[in-house]
């Protein structure tokens, strides 16, 4: 109940530190005869990985992925998937300074009220880099899914800042390190980002991910519905202050007439759902959009206080994402993987479906 | 696992349908020697009540709970608590002609594909009906947050429809059948909605909740953080779309060093983070807000498909609130009372404060 | 985790005090479509029920159960079933004399050391009524272990303090009060209990439980084993001071060359294992014993303490069974019940089997 | 849900195969502030470490255990404690002839009926190396116990097949292979053991756990009782077939009059209840026994059947216990404390106590 796992029954056990010996995750309740290499799961790391364009961390984490056990003969074997990840870039003096003061915005403060100690190294435990282990266990979910009944599961970038990225393609999306939809406005996206890692400042960004394919039935209403537990995954991940499903905060002004999805006998009309009705997949496909709120860890001076109470200026330096948003699309991928995976088997328990 | 239970530690598992003999819950977990009486719970059930204005549905449900268990002599004795409520004004007969039809944007079709079977009545299980049981359970809740640490919940409407509510007073929001908190426009809230039921339309709707009080150092990273747990609880309401927490969803377009708030000796000096930073709370005001769909049960005639697949005109009659967010204010502080006390025992658990 | 609920995906809740206004139970989980009446319920209840010879408590509840939600003309919907029993003789006065005082080998005490409050009607909480919301749902289990996969569940008593009763014929069993499979020895049984109660004394008993039919495959190592949750389900029972699997303690004494039951194409040539290996079943008959101590609210006067602390003697009157293993056969039936289904459930989800 | 979890609050995930690269543990929700080193840890899995004497499995493995997290300078964080350990000895050649037979008594063949798919070497998961990560994770639970609350926890053998072993002393514990309390019964038991060898044969045993000190109040009654939890994690130790608490099979016998412990002002003046009335800890000593069963990979030739279901003769070689009892001690030990940790933080949750 200490909150490190998630999912009922397809579940996820994170553990690991920004500056320990290592991160990783396991996954248990994994079906048996599912076909599983370690590739499946180092590309979709890769997607994740810090260091790759100079809009994210200069941290150098080459995130190899070593499965420590549950595969045999290239299969899972239905058995716990041990997943280890050696930190090999900590740099702990970077946070020399910080180790005494709270960062504004930052869970530093937080952790220290509450344990009354921390890991202060690279953020310890509320560092991003324990994403790693999700997208790593959600490379697993997605295999499944695709294997077990066709699901596609893909995201992108609609907002950074203050620019809203129109959906152009999904063949853009991975053709640039915004994982934008379109590569017309990349350069636009590059000049901010620039000016911003200049002014030392960092920005939010909107995320949007879509699930594919997902047969209708999957959902436990109340209070485990889909759109509920997709909520909690995501608001789980670092720096989430907002999530939607399909119209979202839209509905607030929509009428009746106007968001109720009609259905004929080819299909729906609309989707403004989502993709979930009552808490269950409707077979449309799902849409959820994430806020991600600009990173803490920030080079100008703000005002904060000590651990003795004293007011103090911080600056963080050491090395930072200017804008988590961006690499946050692999992740939110994967938090929806797990979800509809744990959801596929709870709904199998119950109807053999 | 089958997802109708809510709270790990302080948990309450719902049952019932809206029109068999009763809905209610059992409440487990609840801390001993907690002063606690029918009317407690009752004053809570009743503000949710419907056919308490024009603007809500007209069924008669005096919703009477009886407590069948775990209090002893105005006591909580640490054993379960079971709740129960008598549905009394069930006309199941105004349900015949959607017995075998699907209403676009309900849980109607849904269900139909993950049970292959449901009770049709009232919507049976997916009523928003059900509601009740969980505002029973907040009901205790909130009596122990406030006995124990003071925690004060309360919420209202910020926006109905095009009609943004602007806060005035607190004292403003019982005042009213919309939980406004603002007297002035209530008459247009009123015109509004009598426009809207003349239509035989509905409308959707924005509520906030905040909880104050709440002590610095509640919250389980990763995964289960208390915002990841929050979210959770509201979008597992019925027609709830999204849900953020403080900045929300205007966080994807500030800067870092405008959303990150500043801390002094004396507090913070803003309130971006909603009172959690990565998953604990801070000690400031939790403040949530939820976007409500509007109700798909309207007058209207809409298209849609039966269960042979065959098209159909759908016109839902019967009684049913135009807007559900107009009632939504209690069952949302409930749930956020849940969340809390679910975590107030867990943070009591690993740490011993 | 108050510890209220017993099974993972099929989850029963219980609710209730002896002497309070009901007991209950909600039941999470069960598929849809199983077909379920009323009667199939009650007739488990019947079993169970006390006042039924002069060998059980002369307490006269007819134990009538009422269904609140989860059927829909005469099938299960999938959603929760809530059961309800109305406590109808509750005599409470015959415990004003031991409200301050402690029976010795009872619950009394730990109950006042745990929660600080209790309610001491006819043990309150941890009354051995509480058993008949188990067994009404132990009936939902068994219907449908019997329809879906074909498992049959019953038990009997092997031993009666110090009779141990010779296996004879299942038919026998449900012939007399004792649920002894050999009519035989049922006058000596009584002899011992007529004269066993004119002493004001009570006695313990064995009991065996069987599950017939059962698929190879059921149980989830490590550490959810099937004979793992058979152990925690029986030993949670009330009085079970021991619970063992196929040879039991007599493996103790065993050699591999004689406890490890052979293979042919035929099947297994012996059962040692007890229909569980490594945690999973192995399709032979699953056969459980219980052990089951001596009630100990006997008229026969001992020393104790009362809340200050102060030795008294103690001497319980009202009704009591003097041999709580008389009743207990249905009530293990049901536990075990309860087990199996939930982890065919869990098999079915991870296997789709 | 898939079981490779034991507690509820604090929680350990056991992940790992006999021959795969690692074997470990994740360990959740233990307090933050705990002084806990990785000597702490590996004293215990010393204990319980094969090739020490020649009465066990002559595979050497050094179980060096490594801490990948929530440790920080000396002090546990309140975040997950991932514990690894590399398999070193795996000679997985040693399975070859029976990879495609079932060894009679063995998981063998329920791991294929459930999963459709296993690794063989060395048992793959069922092995009994899987304890390790229990016992590492059980040091932790232990360190807790001893340093929060006073707990005591150990154990020892009491019986070897035949050969009763009278308890003379705990000093005597430690100081032979066996766990025997009994120095003078030690050279029978190892004639016996060198005999047994000879034969290819193997037995079982029995084992005693104690835990001294526990607080009265811990338990969760109906259904988490402590010695329900308790059995469920004896029971899921490879080769338990029975658990029994304090009188255990003994009550059978017994009268309310003999059985329930009379309290005086100084103090219960029996044990039979083992320390648990009513589910709940009773402040006495916490005595509980397990049956073990012998192994069943022998050297004697066995009729059995392969994966096509032809009768096979099959005869185990490669490096096993001949009794597994005898390494048993330290894990049933690192078990209790587990549950007894669990426990305690549940108790706390609840009553702040």
């Amino acid at each position: 109940m200490s909150g490190n796992s998630l999912g009922q029954f397809f579940r996820v056990t994170n553990f690991g530190e920004s500056h320990g010996p290592a991160i990783g995750a396991v996954v248990d309740g994994c079906p048996p005869g599912l076909a599983l290499t370690r590739e499946d799961i180092q590309k979709e790391l890769d997607r994740r990985r810090p260091g790759t364009s100079r809009h994210v961390t200069q941290r150098q984490e080459t995130d190899q992925v070593e499965i420590l056990s549950g595969i045999y003969e290239g299969v899972t074997t239905g058995t716990p998937i041990g997943l280890l990840i050696r930190n090999m870039d900590a740099r702990s003096k970077d946070y020399g300074n910080i180790l005494d003061t709270f960062r504004p915005g930052h869970a530093d403060y937080t952790y220290w009220r509450k344990f009354g100690v921390r890991d202060p190294r690279g953020g310890g435990r509320s560092s991003a880099r324990l994403t790693a282990p999700t997208v790593a266990a959600g490379a697993i979910a997605k295999a499944w899914l695709q294997q077990h009944a066709g699901v596609r599961i893909r995201g992108y970038m609609s907002q950074l800042g203050p620019t809203a990225i129109p959906f152009k393609s999904w063949d853009e999306v991975g053709e640039n390190p915004f994982y934008a939809p379109n590569a017309e406005i990349v350069p636009e996206l590059e000049a901010y980002m620039d000016s911003l890692r200049k002014d030392g400042d960092s920005i939010g960004a909107r995320i949007e991910v879509v699930a594919e394919s997902v047969p209708a039935g999957w959902g436990e209403p109340i209070y485990d519905r889909l759109d509920a537990d997709i909520a909690h995954a995501m608001m789980g991940l670092n720096a989430v202050k907002g999530v939607s499903i399909g119209a979202g905060f839209d509905c607030v002004t929509q009428r009746g007439s106007e968001h109720g999805d009609e259905l004929t006998p080819e299909g729906f009309l609309s989707n403004h759902a989502g993709g979930v009705l009552g808490g269950i997949s409707s077979g449309q496909d799902i849409t959820v959009s994430l806020a991600i709120k600009p990173t803490s860890s920030i080079r100008i001076e703000r005002r904060s206080i000590n651990r003795a109470g004293e007011p103090v200026q911080v600056q963080t330096l050491g090395r930072h994402d200017p804008c988590v948003g961006i690499r946050a699309t692999p992740i939110a991928e994967a938090l929806l993987a797990i979800v509809l995976m744990d959801h596929a088997l709870r709904h199998r328990a119950q109807t053999g479906n």
